[in-house]
């Protein structure tokens, strides 16, 4: 089997997926009985900061979904299915992004926000141990054009722990107050925009992509 | 003809039918009059079972139909139409599950959330034929790399039409529990993973990979 | 330029707006105050027989698309922008195709059924003249592989023009009785399902395959 | 990394957008209550103006992303993340485009119509400096096959903020007169198909196409 179709398949879930975040994005129509289109955009901030954040967040797993896949010499049915674990998230995205900006527009931390948060957070997490789990496939077997040494796995399996502990901790902190946990995936998404630019010495391969074949 | 548009086109229709099917997942908004968010996302319980059955479904039909073109030679336009068949009952995947969760969300085993059921399980029957036809297609002429012998086409036949057989089964049962009938199609799913998954040994291909090119 | 982002690009479009069709297939939830399903589902034929004509139109234009589009050497704007068009109006069959159902529902022939099936019928005439356009791209400069001979030019047109004759044929009769008007579509669509699939002879090229590769 | 992908991905994102425009041509369905169909469509010609226009400058920023994108030698991460960037601003369209239709719909030039106008024109000049950013990134470093000699990247750029300052005019005028933005969006996108179509002579690259490999 080869990969050209593994990546069709997912780019199209990854599109579509990021594509549908902004079906969210929706102001009661004009009206007698409406605020001002204004003051509806600006109250509605929730729904385009969730958009934002969900929008990078799709754009950070296909990047890295990219690095991953090209490293790997031989695509089985085993790594299809554990592909289809990670895009099970993937297309939660816009569901969770669509109710966290819907109840946080309506309270800012009610419980029912901070369910909503939980969730959102949730999907994350269940994005990132999708994500691992396919890292988890390349460390085994002759998978990938250049596999991390065996003394290297836990140091890097310890790195996507770390990676997937973000958003535990953010998935409890939205148990007390949800604009803290959306601010912490927030940066996060920040942070993982920054880190996967490529700085001026070029060579400091994140973990993902410690397989990716150079040529 | 090549296959090259062949994959594309039935791979964005499996993305999107895949992606749409989050769409289903939906809880009201927040409100007085509503119940707590974590209730409703409890009661709901139908839409996320659904939801997990029919990705897992696209999901393998998407690895097979993957398996199966792949072994092709030629692609002529009738190839074309029995694809659109098999696309056709894909495209009613969304529909149909949002149904089905619906009403066993309002009733677990009314005479409605029967029919429903009864809905979703004909268009996995529907899936199943389209994927046939299919296969029927490739047993005959020069069409794809490693032909089935011809004495083994029969047995390869009654293969797919036992896989068939379930769905009937689902459909009988539906009529009269539509739980029952709901626990049938997602047993079925699991059983699909779980033996597309490769085993120690590698080397047994299902029959819709039987003509499949080991290159 | 090449073909490939042309493909890719048309196929998305092609692959969304045969999955967004059964976005209209939609009944009421369950409820006191709503008619039994299986009553609903029969009640709403309309949107099941306006789904499946549409779906073989888009699936139709799409394998022509594909036979024309194999058959060009070279991509200008030009082109891109005259399969814009082409699309333009594939993207329009999901809310025709939508529009017709409902208004079917409500009534089989009164004044704004017939305008709706007007509509829907209109649509599938621009596809037609956005096809057309492409194939007469396709006629001038040393842009296929096989071109048409210059003498043939004219004959082949005629077949075109009497392909759109058909649209406008059920456009007027759309006008008096809209029933009779989606027969007629529904038999076009037959009719190039039929025409399209290869006879056993296999050598007798539709007017938009005449300049294929057959390599 | 190779372009592959990048054209991949960012064509779903463009043919899921460009398709979920039509979503937006809603009319009411039939009933006592709502006027006449042929009034209905009449009356909601924002949407289908609306509809156009964006099509068209989805259809465009897809072509020029084509030829710029086909001039890069070599992917890298921040290129994919520019990219986003643009493509944030595209999966923004259908709701801008659908915010402006039911905006004028209701009234031709209030404030709310003019604030939904200035979103309008803003989701395009977000796009078009998405797009000057990636063109920006072409011009550093051995990127592109035919690089833009040093001493023309600021009449490059000139050209570009030309293009931008349409939209920053459009979006000035929209603060008062709702009707005159949008014509000016709409002869924007009349200009760019006619410039980008190519005259008889053919050798009058735009500037985006300035790196582009003729080979």
């Amino acid at each position: 089997m080869d990969r050209s179709r593994l990546e069709a398949f997912s780019d199209g879930v990854f599109a579509v997926a990021i594509t549908l975040l902004a079906l969210n994005l929706t102001v009661s129509g004009p009206g007698f009985h409406h605020p001002r289109l204004i003051d509806q955009l600006g109250a509605h901030w929730p729904s385009f900061v969730a958009y934002l954040i969900s929008f990078f967040y799709i754009g950070i797993i296909w990047v890295n979904h990219h690095v991953l896949i090209r490293s790997i010499k031989v695509v089985d049915r085993t790594l299809l299915f554990v592909n289809l674990v990670l895009l099970l998230f993937v297309v939660l995205i816009p569901f969770s992004t669509g109710l966290v900006a819907e109840y946080l527009y309506h309270s800012l931390n009610d419980v029912d926000t901070r369910v909503a948060m939980v969730l959102y957070c949730a999907v994350f997490l269940g994005m990132a141990l999708g994500f691992g789990a396919i890292f988890e496939w390349t460390l085994h077997g002759e998978r990938v054009y250049q596999p991390v040494p065996r003394e290297r796995h836990w140091a890097a399996r310890i790195r996507f722990v770390g990676g997937g502990g973000v958003y535990i901790l953010a998935i409890l902190i939205a148990l007390v107050n949800a604009i803290a946990a959306f601010i912490i995936v927030g940066l996060v998404a920040v942070y993982y925009i920054v880190e996967n630019t490529p700085t001026t010495s070029g060579d400091t391969p994140a973990p993902e992509s410690a397989g990716d074949n150079p040529t």
